[in-house]
């Protein structure tokens, strides 16, 4: 999911009893299954050993708190926090207090969450299911009616989510994606346009479908030739690499939950250069991170110098549009020492020679928070027509903005790598 | 969305009717708003004028094709193909035909679709509403009933969706992920353990919350908080390149709508191929596609040839975790050509030199149909102890197969390009 430093990793210890669990805990997450009396008998107990201050949440998907909390000594400190499958992978956590749950504990809660890098959201109104489960049942329903009714199978139904409307919830809801469709007269527009189809008969809205054996059966017939021959483990895996893609895909736009994971992210580095402040970590000490860069993001990284160079000299996207760019023709590049995961980096540009359609940079790669020098790289340019693929001279008002800056550099050292060409120390070969 | 060739660009033409719209057309989509009584009336109309053996197809999102097509003469031509918004980039297009539809209608309508990088989901029932939109209206109406009774607001409905089920219905539907939360027992567990639930009062499952006034206008001023200022243009470029994002991310994985894109992908670049060998294509033509790779991508390609030659001499995965590899210190690349989209490329990989640290590999990219030489790149590795990042002898094993294979390139020429500097003309600088 992400290569920002995680920290230490923590250890899983199993005991046999309640008791022994919530002893000493921090925070409590109870994950039993979704029997209302089992869960009150057992959250009472662990209450009972808990210090008072301890949190104590209840992974129920639609359980109410208030009942939950009905046999406790501290019912003030439970709180419903329910995530989704995969836990590890999925933002969303749902917090929900009952009569009794104080504030403290639903903020509480919702920090505790969100420093794992999960999206608290806080349900206002105790209501059965909360919200998500509620939709995903409402969604469910109808499509057990349609097996039901035969008028689609389980896999035609998953792919009339996955290739359609899923593609839109994996990063805005229903109205905000109603509201796009209504265009620019908004919501009201789209309301008035599609309302009204919601009096026809698009859903069985009587009841729920009976779960006979016969819709039982077909139900899990449909799902075996779903799934084929592949394991639950492979599917599994299948999910979570998919998930990832998603959001990591999303990461690109800083939006939904790719907003979070940046967020979260930033939130580890931040956690990972503290503490290496505080110990006072020796730069030339073992490596924290297995991630290093990629052999050519380093010339991407120096790609991005050379057009910032490009754009602070008016080459800007008029212009491109216009038919015209600098075209690498040639580069050397110098590996000093591994650029690792999370490590900020900054990359410096002299300008070696120039003339009406070439133009010589040398970049320097360094670790910023040392000024460590990590790579370096010297690039030839050459100014080309586009459309028609061949050199051409420099627009004088480009070619003097881009000498003052040439001029300006000539006093500056020759970098010892400029100029320099590969070979084998002599007697190898 | 893609940089693979698409082809040249049509054209559109606005006309006055129906009969100039539908008269000489190849393929017809009709996309009037949701009345039932204007559409038969004006589908008729182009049935008129159009070839018989031209399909008509409609839009609509839920009215029975059997009723739409009673005023044609041809009704067997006529069939839904209901796509999803926005129709440019998403896959889904639900196919169903009505009582007189023709089933080579509907094969004809799915192909063509899928011409156009789709993926049709033929509903095998005529049923209001059909699939994706039955589902998305379930969903709505308990979102309806939410906003009602005050428990939650639409931007609270939407994050509960995109921060969790959204993010999965992206790739899996429901069924398929229940089965997948059911683990090793499958869907039969996961029914005997959720199933009872349906019975639980987790949804409304009386009727439609009246959409009156009042509820219109919370509706509204929820939907204005949520957006903000931001304009329906941004949000829909903003939805847009999430879309793109995540069906880019899901390619990768070569699932769900990413296999759809990846598919139509190889199909463009077939299509391309094929009409250039048609016309001869002259390799120094102008240049078809506005997309070329990108600089840093020329490293990676001659980066992935030293792990293959890596490889190929016993660095593999177990070497690597034993804590050995080599490690580029140095790098020259010269760029002949620009690397189109779409084009074919190999590398060949030619040993300049080694001992018993370092290696000099000399990479020739070329375009694989012509054989053109498009840039090259030499490379000085040296062999690594990665745990104590520091130079170390290669073993003997390694050395041998490496030795041998430079013994074999010793007879070929040095490449002009080998030990070149960066450097400008004489008089230049």
């Amino acid at each position: 999911m992400t290569l920002a430093p995680l920290g230490a990793e923590g250890s899983v210890r199993v005991v046999r009893t309640i008791e022994d669990a919530a002893a000493g805990a921090d925070f409590i997450q109870e994950s039993l299954p979704e029997q209302e009396v089992m869960k009150i008998a057992l959250l009472a107990r662990a209450d009972r050993v808990a210090r008072p201050d301890v949190i104590i949440a209840s992974s129920t998907s639609g359980l109410l708190p208030s009942r939950l909390q009905s046999g406790l000594a501290h019912p003030e400190r439970f709180v419903v926090g329910h995530p989704f499958n995969p836990v590890y992978l999925m933002p969303l956590v749902e917090i929900c207090g009952g009569d009794k749950t104080s504030a403290a504990t639903k903020e509480g809660a919702a920090a505790f969450y969100r420093s794992l890098g999960m999206k608290p959201l806080l349900v206002r109104k105790e209501i059965d299911g909360f919200i998500a489960d509620r939709l995903m049942e409402a969604l469910w329903r109808e499509a057990l009616w349609l097996i039901h009714d035969d008028v689609a199978t389980a896999a035609e139904i998953d792919d009339a989510i996955r290739f359609g409307p899923g593609l839109r919830w994996a990063f805005m809801g229903t109205f905000l994606i109603y509201r796009i469709a209504g265009g620019e007269p908004g919501m009201r527009h789209f309301m008035a346009q599609f309302g009204p189809t919601l009096k026809w008969p698009w859903t069985k809205l009587m009841d729920v479908p009976e779960l006979d054996d016969a819709l039982l059966e077909k139900i899990v017939a449909q799902s075996e030739a779903q799934a084929g021959n592949e394991s639950i483990r492979s599917l599994e895996r299948l999910r979570d690499d998919c998930l990832v893609a998603v959001l990591q895909g999303l990461r690109g736009r800083d939006f939904a939950g790719g907003a979070v994971l940046k967020a979260y992210e930033e939130k580890l580095h931040e956690r990972a250069h503290a503490g290496e402040r505080a110990a006072g970590a020796d730069p030339e000490g073992p490596l924290r991170l297995n991630g290093h860069m990629t052999e050519s993001r380093y010339l991407q990284v120096f790609g991005l110098a050379a057009d910032a160079l490009c754009r602070r000299v008016g080459i800007d996207a008029a212009y491109l549009a216009a038919g015209f760019n600098y075209y690498t023709v040639e580069t050397h590049m110098m590996h000093r020492r591994e650029v690792t995961g999370g490590e900020n980096i900054h990359v410096t540009t002299q300008i070696l020679g120039m003339d009406e359609k070439r133009l010589r940079l040398f970049h320097s790669l360094y670790r910023s928070r040392d000024g460590l020098l990590l790579a370096s790289g010297e690039q030839m340019l050459l100014h080309v027509n586009t459309n028609e693929s061949r050199a051409c001279r420099l627009p004088d008002d480009i070619r003097a903005r881009l000498q003052r800056l040439a001029d300006s550099h000539r006093g500056l050292p020759l970098p010892a790598a400029a100029g320099r060409g590969i070979a084998m120390p002599s007697g190898s070969g």
